[in-house]
C-alpha cells in the first residue's frame, strides 16, 4: 500500500508546516510502520515537511531486502544507529533541516544527547511529541478492515471453545486461555493482542487477573478477556458467562453492567466528548449503587497498540471523531464472589458506531 | 524472595553513595523486578542511598493485593502516577532527598519534565543511567536456576517435536513454530521467550526469518533459534538439522560453524574481553574464507531481557566475568542456499563455563 503510506507522510507534512518544522526526526517504530509500512525492528524516519523527495528512511544491514520490498518509495540509508545516522544527514544536506521536531515523548534523555551531537551545529532539535499519534487515531478504511478482521478472529475462536466443550468445569484457567490462544491462530491471528485472560469464580472480581491453575466450577462466573493481532491491529473483546443456570445476583449483576455498556455505545456519536461518553455507562452503575465497584476507565483507542488515544474516563478530555476505533469496556467487581465485564470494539461513524465484535452479549450459560 | 531483593537493594545503595546520590529513582519495569519481586505493570521504586526504611515502592489500586503479596518488605505509596508521585515524595520529605538520580536511558524528555516539576525546588535530579543493569549482569544462584529451568524447557520442547515426527517433509514453518511453542507451555514456560524461528531450506540463510507457510521439503536445512520464559527469565538456544542425509555442502557448513561455537565457548573465561570472545569463532569462519557471510555478533547476555549486556561483537567493549549469562551463536549464511546457525545459552563460571542448553550440537538429520 504505498498510495496509503504516502497519503499519511503528505497529512503529517501539513501538521510540520503549522509548526513552522523543516522536518520530523521518527523514532517510535510503530509511527514508522504507519508511515512506511516497514515491520523490521531498527529504523528512523525525516520526514521533510515540504518534499517528500527528501525524506529519508534508515534501517541496518539485517533489514536490507525486508526494507526495499516494504519501503519502495522513498530513499534508503543503512546504518545500525538509525536516529542518530539521520539527525547527522539532516545537518549535512546541502540545505540543512534547521528546525527539526523529535518524538520528545518517545526519545529518552540519554538518547537526546546522542542525537544532538550527531545533528551538529546547524540544527535545532525541536520538541515535537505525539504528531503522529494524533493522525493514528483516525482510522483509514485499511485499518478498520484489519482492525475488523482481527475482531472476526476473536469471534469465531470463541464461538469455537463454547461449541467443542472447552468452557467446562474441571478445566483450568490457563487450559482455557491455551485453547482459546490456538483457536485464534487457527484462524490466522499472528499473535494473541496480549495476555488473554481466563478468570472464573472469585477471580473474576479481579480486573487484570493472569490465569492460573485454578480450575473451573460449577456456577462460577467465567471473565475472558482477549483479542487477537492480524496485519498489525488489534482486537479486543471481553465476555463474562456462567457455568450452569445463572444465581439470581448473577443475573443482576449481569443485566446492570450491560445495560451500561450499552448506554456507552449508544454514546459514541462524533463530538462527544470522551468523559461524557464514560459517565454515559458510569452513570448507569452509580444510580444503582455500585459506582466504587467500577474500577477503571470505560474504554480507549485500539488500532497499532492495544491501548492507544482516545482514553475513556473520569480525568480524560477531548472529543471522539468518525473513523476512531475504541473499546467500550464497563465492569463491576464484588470482591470474593464475582465479576461482570462486557466489552465491543467498535468504529465511531456518522450515526451509530460500527460494531466489529459480533459474539452476543446475551448472558451465556454454558 | 524477600532477603535476595533486600540484598540487591544493599548493593545497590553503594553504588549510589559512590555516585554521591541521597537517592535513585528506577522506573524500568524489569529493573523494579530486579529489586522489589514485583511484576505488575506500573510502578516506581525510590531507593534512599543510605537507609532502605526511606525506600518508596510505588503503584496504582489495581494492584493493591498484588504489590501487599509480592513487595511485602517496603512502604507503599499508590498513585497511578507512579514516578511522578515518588519525586514529589523525594522533594517532601522532611529530609528531601536532594541529590536524587534517575535512570536517563529510560526516562524521555517529556517525562523528565513531569518529574522535575514534581520534585519541586528542593530536589536535583541527576543523570544516573544503568546503575541497576550493571548489577543485573552478575546472575545470582536464583537467578542461574530460573535460565537452567528456561534452557531445559526449551531442550524438552525440541527432543519432544523431533521424537514425535514434528520436523517432516510437508509440515510448514509455522505449525512446526507453534508445536514446539505448545511443547514449551506444556513442559511450563510461562510464554515463548520470543518469536520462534523456524526457517527451512533457503529461508534458514536469512538470521532472523519469521516462519512462514512455507513448506519443509527433504535436504532442507531447518534452522530453528527459540526459548521459553520461566519466572520472568529467557533462555535462548539455536539447532540447524537437516531433514535426510546431508549434502557434502551441508556439512561443511555445519562443521564449519560447530567449530567456530565450540572456539567462542572455549574463551568465556572470566576476564577476557568481549571482542576477543567474538573475534575467537569469528577467526575460524574468517580463516575458512566465509567471513562475510557470518553477518552479526557473536553473542549476548541473556536474563530478565532476552538481549542484555554484556555484548559480543566486533565493537563491544569490556571483559566478562563469573555469573554472566550469555549466549555464543555464530553463523554462517548462504544466500539462497542455506545458513546453519548454532546457539547456546551458559553460564560464566572460574574455570569451564556452564552449558545450560544440553540438545546435541551433533548433526542431526531426521
Amino acid at each position: 500500500m504505498p498510495e496509503t503510506h504516502a497519503r499519511r507522510r503528505a497529512s503529517l507534512r501539513t501538521s510540520l508546516r503549522e509548526l513552522d518544522l523543516d522536518a520530523l526526526l521518527v523514532v517510535d517504530l510503530l509511527n514508522i510502520r504507519y508511515l512506511t509500512g516497514f515491520t523490521g525492528s531498527n529504523a528512523a524516519l525525516l520526514i521533510h515537511a515540504a518534499d517528500e523527495h527528501r525524506t529519508l528512511f534508515c534501517t541496518d544491514g539485517r533489514y536490507l531486502t525486508q526494507s526495499a520490498h516494504e519501503v519502495p518509495d522513498l530513499e534508503r540509508v543503512i546504518d545500525r544507529q538509525s536516529a542518530p545516522a539521520l539527525a547527522a544527514r539532516a545537518g549535512k544536506e546541502a540545505r540543512p533541516y534547521r528546525r527539526t521536531g523529535f518524538e520528545s515523548q518517545h526519545v529518552t534523555v540519554d538518547g537526546l544527547d546522542v542525537l544532538a551531537e550527531a545533528a551538529g551545529e546547524q540544527v535545532e532539535l525541536v520538541r515535537a511529541p505525539g504528531r503522529v499519534e494524533e493522525l493514528r487515531m483516525i482510522k483509514d478504511e485499511a485499518e478498520v478492515e484489519s482492525i475488523r478482521m482481527a475482531c472476526a478472529v476473536a469471534d469465531r475462536a470463541l464461538a469455537g471453545l463454547i461449541e467443542h466443550g472447552g468452557l467446562a468445569p474441571g478445566r483450568t484457567e490457563r487450559e482455557v486461555a491455551r485453547d482459546l490462544d490456538n483457536r485464534m491462530l487457527d484462524h490466522g491471528a499472528a499473535a494473541p493482542a496480549f495476555e488473554t485472560i481466563v478468570a472464573a469464580g472469585a477471580h473474576s472480581a479481579v480486573p487484570h487477573h493472569g490465569p492460573t491453575d485454578a480450575v473451573l466450577h460449577p456456577g462460577d462466573l467465567v471473565k475472558i478477556d482477549f483479542g487477537a493481532l492480524v496485519d498489525g491491529y488489534h482486537s479486543d473483546m471481553t465476555r463474562t458467562l456462567v457455568l450452569g443456570p445463572p444465581a439470581d445476583w448473577q443475573r443482576e449483576l449481569y443485566e446492570l453492567v450491560a445495560g451500561a455498556q450499552a448506554a456507552g455505545r449508544a454514546a459514541l456519536r462524533p463530538g462527544t466528548g470522551t468523559r461524557e461518553i464514560d459517565a454515559a455507562a458510569r452513570s448507569v452503575i452509580e444510580d444503582a449503587g455500585r459506582g466504587e465497584e467500577f474500577l477503571h476507565g470505560l474504554g480507549h483507542g485500539v488500532g497499532l497498540e492495544i491501548h492507544e488515544a482516545p482514553m475513556f474516563s473520569k480525568a480524560s478530555d477531548g472529543r471522539i471523531a468518525a473513523g476512531m476505533a475504541v473499546t467500550v469496556e464497563p465492569g463491576v467487581y464484588l470482591s470474593g464472589r464475582g465479576g461482570v465485564r462486557i466489552e465491543d470494539t467498535l468504529v465511531v461513524r456518522d450515526g451509530d458506531p460500527e460494531l466489529l465484535t459480533l459474539t452476543t452479549k446475551q448472558f451465556l450459560a454454558v
